[in-house]
């Protein structure tokens, strides 16, 4: 890879990096518009949960709303094994997320979920144009499993 | 974005998506070595059963074996909205995939899923690094959801 290359690469990495960071804030913080300004207008995302595809910004940040409505008490939020692949303006990334809260009694409920992301560098900076949340299911019960450990 | 680039970048979408091409008729035809020449040999794989991840392509390879022993009859595997993004040497896509088969009463059954997807263009061509299907799921019941339509 040439010089100039290379150092546009790990620049956009850097750039990426820390867009993820601003957006793992942004979900603990609970904070919508904080949120949404890391997505692209167009962003395509497929949530763990409801539906099959949220196309759009306003859609999906209805789709967040409703999900911030779901957690109560502070907030886990916590991406693992994150890998990060970039091009000048382009990337992907995918990592394992751990997802939970602390219920009623104190007790902290959490699970590890699967997350990938595509991103495009924009004229406004880098923002999240595809996401993927998922937890694997069984097949016989078709129920999500929740307990598995990375 | 300059000529050469937009020349470099459509010639990476044609190969990609021939990439995909070679992929879903491999898979329809439940040919394992032609499924397998797709990936990367360090492809980290979110699969939408069983586990959170398969690392590296023997883990992956052992899994696909397994899920192609589910398929009874002619298998159903189509993609349908696939987006592909590209730079020189590095792409994303996702898409909306129609899984099923046949059962013993002759009658089709199919659900729906999502798919991600990362490409790096390698020596030997473009490869699949990263892969990420999954169902979602119904919030109250934990169960995946396999009636939803696009």
């Amino acid at each position: 890879m040439p010089l100039e290359s290379a150092k546009t690469t790990a620049e956009a990495e850097a750039e990426v990096r820390a867009l993820q960071e601003r957006w793992v804030q942004a979900v603990r913080a609970l904070d919508i518009d904080a949120i949404m300004a890391c997505y692209a207008a167009d962003v395509v995302a497929f949530d763990a949960i409801v539906q099959l595809q949220f196309k759009g910004i306003e859609a999906y940040r209805k789709h967040w709303q409703y999900c911030l409505t779901l957690c109560a008490g502070p907030m886990l939020f916590e991406m693992d094994q994150v890998q990060v692949m970039t091009a000048a303006d382009l990337a992907c990334a995918h990592w394992l997320c751990r997802c939970g809260g602390t219920d009623e009694t104190g007790e902290v409920k959490a699970s590890w979920m699967r997350a990938s992301a595509s991103y495009r560098k924009t004229d406004a900076g880098w923002k999240i144009v595809h996401e993927h949340f998922s937890a694997p299911f069984e097949m016989d019960s078709g129920k999500a499993l929740f307990d598995l450990k990375p």
